[in-house]
């Protein structure tokens, strides 16, 4: 049994839960170690408290399930099984009465649920979702030294785009170098998608790439980040083309104030809210506080956005192994949009930021 | 009230469904013209029998939707609110009471179900998602325009690739310069993770590309396509670099007389079932029948994967206005892989291809 699996078992155990079935692919990644995306179709690893797991997968999966180091028992079904009876008959095998099940009640279905509740009409139903968070918060050697190379990545990324800045060229061209690139070293998934806007463009946090062209006094603003062996980077930069205003200059200062600030004050104890205040004070007292209007980052790792919200109103007590990014921005409409945004470990003593393209403003001739 | 919106508003007075909550980004994207990815933030429409239908979105997004079009009311929801608060105190001063609710069951999460269900405790939750389903299987002028030009990029991607062919060419490489070429005329997504697959992993249907090099004597399988506006397109061509040997040919002119054979068939009043059948016993009929192990096709839309699955066991028939794929394949493990797939109207008296690639064998020299 793995470390990680054991550990969700003896939670089992504690919360009175008879079975779970755990379904979103990104959990059934963790807990398995297979990969896959099973569209509409049915994938989930059946846990129990003290019997072997069972990965219930599409049969085409099956082999690469093993190959992905799978050794307990499997339950493939092909497009003409009901995967539901396989699923009950086998459980009905084992047990003689499941009182508790535990399922993602964030990821699953409600078609699905009342498929469930049908075969189990006397069982409760809890979520497993609070503990897979819990359980995915503190990231071990092995996932760290994937985050890193994932950021590797994503610096590499920022610097293709920066190259490619010049006068005329436009945000879509410069994406379809970046992933080009990327594409050719092996990167065959974005974490989401690669954003890069300029001038008035980048003043929105929403905003959607095109065909505007690059032009000297810009500020382009590039968000991306790659997905390495199932795991995800988050960076961005932006950076001037030519010379800038003050106006422009002043909220770039500002935000990597905030940021390093922010950065700085990373290490176990901390509270999450501090992290948001320390950041959101230092633009409020530069006056920009109304044109900060999202939460300083998130929790990154095999989703891109995961648990914790990096927020003002969360509590959280920073611990050792956690990976979240720290992402603050000013956006004032029709003058500058600016955000920078690291990926950070916490160590044992402070942190470790995995993103390393340079911060301090850097000038396209 | 737009036409989508007036028929789900009839549709609900005869199944007594006294409001609609839909969720789910395609078919608020159909009922609403507004496009968007709310992540985890809540996105919906309300749609009652003889009220004005209300758009829930995050705050972010309410310019973006009334500049979709949205003319009628919008519930625009910040980070710090509570919008399902903000729901239930606007349908409580539209209406005494909610009888039947109408959800998505296969797009809902169990989270959000059992929030609806704490909030109207007395009333059902019944499924929305047939009608939607129905709805959107008849295209209109303006859809079926953009799944025209849709499947116009389809053809030029496979172009694209085709003309990068060459000794010790990677199939990502491949990949990366179609969807290079692809930003540059403005198309910033694709419809899946696309596909190249050279020689043995042609012959996986589940294959992954990635650094085999393409040979001589290898079939190579492209299977792609491009978001447009919303809209999906989905091709699969295979190819010849350098000469094939006989099992090739057979396995290549089977698949080209199954596909041919099912194509023909398409008119109003045939059965989907019918048509997997003719595919089915070619391929049958010439000994490869267990190497076809999917369906013929699936409908093809907003989603790239949507209703009607075209399979055996389907017994819909066909109406003018339907739009699928047809892409049967032959996948013989460790000789060859072949795929042809394209995406086809259903018109008054017969059909109309929308992807035009050649489909007669294709020798790259």
């Amino acid at each position: 049994m793995n470390n990680r699996l054991q550990k969700f078992m003896d939670w089992m155990k504690q919360a009175g839960v008879d079975a779970s079935f755990i379904t979103s692919k990104e959990n059934v990644f963790y807990l398995s170690g297979f990969r896959s995306e099973p569209h509409e179709r049915l994938l989930g690893v059946l846990v129990f408290q003290d019997k072997d797991p069972i990965l219930v997968c599409p049969a085409l999966d099956k082999e690469d399930a093993k190959n992905a180091g799978w050794n307990h028992e499997i339950i493939a079904h092909s497009d003409t099984d009901r995967p539901w009876d396989l699923i009950e008959n086998r459980v009905n095998e084992l047990f003689d009465q499941i009182n508790v099940w535990a399922v993602e009640k964030e990821h699953m279905n409600v078609e699905r649920f009342e498929e469930l509740q049908s075969r189990y009409p006397g069982s409760q139903l809890v979520s497993a979702e609070e503990k897979m968070k819990v359980l995915r918060l503190i990231k071990d050697e092995q996932e760290l030294e994937i985050l890193r190379k994932a950021a590797e990545f994503a610096d590499y990324a920022v610097k293709l785009g920066v190259e490619e800045i010049a006068e005329g060229t436009s945000e879509m061209e410069i994406i379809a170098k970046i992933e080009y690139e990327l594409k050719k070293k092996g990167i065959s998934e974005m974490s989401f998608s690669t954003m890069v806007l300029t001038g008035k463009n980048g003043a929105s946090p929403h905003g959607n790439p095109g065909s505007t062209k690059i032009q000297k006094g810009d500020l382009v603003l590039f968000d991306l980040g790659v997905v390495l062996d199932g795991y995800c980077s988050d960076i961005t930069r932006t950076v001037a083309y030519g010379e800038l205003n003050d106006k422009q200059l002043e909220i770039y200062n500002t935000v990597l104030k905030a940021q390093l600030a922010a950065v700085e004050a990373v290490k176990p104890g901390v509270k999450v809210s501090e992290l948001d205040r320390i950041a959101r004070k230092t633009i409020e007292d530069a006056g920009y506080g109304e044109y900060f209007p999202h939460r300083l980052g998130h929790g990154l790792g095999i989703s891109v956005h995961e648990y914790p919200d990096i927020k003002e109103t969360n509590d959280l007590v920073l611990e050792e192994g956690m990976v979240f990014t720290i992402e603050p921005g000013i956006y004032v409409p029709n003058v500058a949009g600016v955000r920078i945004e690291d990926d950070i470990l916490v160590t044992k003593d402070g942190y470790e930021l995995f993103t390393k393209f340079p911060k301090e403003l850097q000038y396209v001739k």
